[in-house]
């Protein structure tokens, strides 16, 4: 069980590598980016893919200093809203292409003046058809539900583009490049720590994963591939929202996932988690700053990025490995959790 | 237990009136806002006033057709970002006033020539005298921690703004008028149906909420409100976004709160309650289409209201109430959730 799932998450390295040799595509979009004149970014999708929305808008606003959000989806194409478009870059991620909401935005948003360009891992797929330009992630193919590869080569897509509009594009390639050896040379010793964790986890059924900044999205990741391939109720919290009303649900039982990148918001983290543990809650530290965590009882800490806004692609991974034991501590699957597929066409 | 809290949803229809009589301080803002030339609106808060910003986003891009988003606080307080505000409207969201980072973001924001403005039941607060303009929500004086009456006013007040911007400002606030009559007469009904449904969910420890568009941010207030004063982990989650990973997590034990409106994201709506039904999720049904939602356990209807983008005026009081009951019925303190205080200091 979980074999497929396990799989893809090995192969990230190499996927990473594929995206890298491929920049040339993001550049030649970069060029038509720069003759437009666009003012805002709008990322859509739905799942993972806006979990990666949540790391592009860190992602541009700290490259280029842009400003990027996670645009509503409804506004536009169920209530029809007068927006204007036409300064806008929209950015429509869905690895398989097919999500129909992302779809129907992209070609709305299109029609309006935006320049969109779809994100995905079929280039050959409705939404690159839709959008103006295609960005393949190059992910190789993705068989297990959960989806690992395609997410990670979103970040660092994500990432790329926002250091090409940064005009440092050469230099975020380079730190995706060392990303994928850091990976590599991660992934054994994670793999051995990760299950011994795992089982103590076996039958708890509700979690927080807490991440700041560049690691919302990464929270949010984590927290939804808990809650798709080990059936917990996983929510991502900040560390400040945390002290705004989901501390008072936390106990003993209710164990709290941290992501702490040694960066400009871990104070923050290391305040809320201080939070959570006098709530009695057990703290599971990770990110390149997993050490700085008080009073963690298990520790997963992976190397430091050589761009601090690369971070989400080391701190990804520890929480992907954990999913996959943990769902097999539960004796589930998690290449094919109940109730999923791989394309989910629900509107 | 709760007294106070149930107090105060009590008085919900008395503090909306409040401040439609003061509309004249929205209006007068209005008319600094159209000399100013605003091409975008940022909103920031934590905890429910992150939950009212969603509805913002909705009322601003239904009402004058403006692009607003949640702004990343973290983007610029802790990162220094170097974004452009210059044309941005900045809505500062605070019931208290104090929430350090609101009050950091809004300065930031004044210092880089951002249009900003503070809603606050708080006028002489902090964060009143760092913003440009203050919107007070006249709201009264608030005991109970969890928020009721200060966030209804955050909701009609974010409404009445973007009406006011639209250039229809006479009709909403006749709307929130009629909205304070309808909820009055909706109380009794709804406080003598709640008791009974949440005795069933004494021992729930964890639910999905689920609400689309316009009332994405009901289904985060009521998520919040059952997190804090039931200790359930209760997440909110679009319609789409349930099919798009928790619904694996669902099953007989796992409640999901839908929030029905009679407006274009209905199908959407119905469509996940099925998924959730067929997952086995119990389900209850509120919102004004609370009818429409097929083979509900539980439901809870509202009246509609006078315009759609009004609706969750309504349909945060059922979700309320039914928290004020399930928290007397695990046997908790609403008015004093642990762990958490009226003024939120943390970072």
């Amino acid at each position: 069980m979980s074999e497929t799932f396990l799989a893809e998450i090995r192969e990230q390295p190499e996927a990473l590598r594929r995206l890298v040799e491929s920049r040339g595509e993001v550049e030649a979009f970069g060029k038509a980016l720069a003759e437009r004149g666009v003012q805002e970014v709008r990322l859509v999708g739905h799942g993972s893919s806006d979990a990666a929305a949540s790391y592009g808008v860190y992602a541009f606003g700290l490259l280029p200093g842009w400003t990027a959000f996670r645009d509503s989806i409804s506004l536009s194409t169920y209530y029809r809203a007068e927006l204007d478009l036409s300064r806008s870059l929209v950015i429509a991620l869905s690895q398989s292409g097919r999500t129909p909401d992302v779809v129907a935005y992209s070609r709305h948003a299109r029609d309006r003046g935006a320049l969109t360009v779809a994100v995905t891992n079929e280039p050959g797929s409705e939404l690159a058809e839709t959008a103006e330009w295609t960005l393949p992630l190059h992910a190789g193919e993705e068989r297990a539900v959960a989806a690992s590869k395609t997410l990670l080569n979103t970040f660092a897509l994500l990432g790329l583009l926002a250091g090409v509009a940064a005009g440092r594009g050469g230099e975020v390639a380079d730190g995706v490049q060392a990303c994928a050896a850091l990976i590599e040379d991660a992934l054994p010793g994670l793999e051995e720590a990760v299950p011994r964790i795992a089982s103590t986890f076996a039958y708890v059924g509700r979690m927080y994963v807490i991440g700041r900044g560049i690691e919302f999205g990464t929270a949010r990741e984590v927290a939804l591939k808990l809650t798709e391939t080990c059936r917990i109720a996983a929510e991502p919290v900040t560390s400040t929202d945390l002290a705004h009303g989901p501390i008072a649900a936390l106990d003993a039982m209710f164990p709290v996932w941290t992501i702490a990148s040694r960066d400009e918001c871990l104070p923050a983290l290391v305040a809320a988690a201080e939070l959570a543990r006098k709530a009695g809650a057990t703290l599971v530290a990770t990110g390149s700053a997993a050490d700085e965590v008080p009073d963690a009882s298990f520790r997963l800490p992976v190397p430091e990025a050589p761009l601090p806004v690369l971070s989400p692609l080391l701190s990804l991974v520890p929480g992907q490995l954990f999913a996959a034991a943990l769902s097999r501590a539960k004796g589930l699957n998690a290449d094919q959790p109940s109730g999923l597929t791989k394309v989910t066409l629900a509107q």
